[in-house]
């Protein structure tokens, strides 16, 4: 309310929209997961086309069968990307973002922007940083 | 390379833009950061007016004194925002957010926009995933 929310575009309680500063309120629970590196990394990727679990796991990388079995559980709960099993043998799991899971993505593209393009600003800042004395 | 990358702007070995999706890329390392829920959080309140510390940790509920501690330093680090000390009794620490954090700052808010307005269907969508049977 006090300090924070002239950034976003008014009062939480004028306008109707959550307040993410709120520990309690669900838009912070809801930021809380998106603001997630696999969520961000498996979005952008599916916004592309639709992916099985095995190229997905291949294209993110880095990321764990477990952390990736998980984070895609709780973005299809969400309503951002839809899971598809087909009764081939062996199964196969086709996941494919949905129009709201777009509308995030769209949001999200600043972001990368900003972290592949601004490395090098970032890079001199730490630089100097660890040139200071302790 | 292959897929994914038309989400961003060229080619990374065209653009000389980082690669998120490589784990040893310097940007995914970037990303795994600002892609942090406390990140986001510190540095939209700092936006608005430069902060003490104590009054960060009321602003942003639920965060731990170790953990407001920690991001602060990285983001110190990260040239996202200073750290001024005044030789008051007790010291003072004040926070401030400097021109580059504002170009992440600006690049983040439409994802805080879209968790503060998107919210209701995202409900929705967990309310329709936790009647689906096991």
């Amino acid at each position: 309310m006090q300090e924070g929310t002239e950034i976003s575009s008014g009062h939480p309680a004028e306008t109707g929209r959550g307040d993410v500063y709120a520990a309690n309120c669900p838009t912070r629970l809801l930021l809380d997961r998106i603001a997630d590196k696999w969520t961000v990394l498996l979005l952008t990727t599916l916004a592309d086309e639709p992916m099985r679990f095995n190229a997905l796991k291949r294209r993110v990388e880095g990321v764990s069968q477990k952390m990736l079995s998980q984070t895609l559980r709780q973005i299809e709960r969400d309503g951002l990307v839809t899971r598809t099993v087909e009764a081939t043998v062996p199964v196969s799991v086709t996941y494919a973002i949905t129009p709201l899971g777009l509308t995030l993505v769209r949001a999200l593209q600043p972001v990368i922007d900003w972290a592949e393009t601004r490395m090098p600003e970032v890079a001199r800042a730490q630089a100097g940083y660890d040139r200071r004395p302790a």
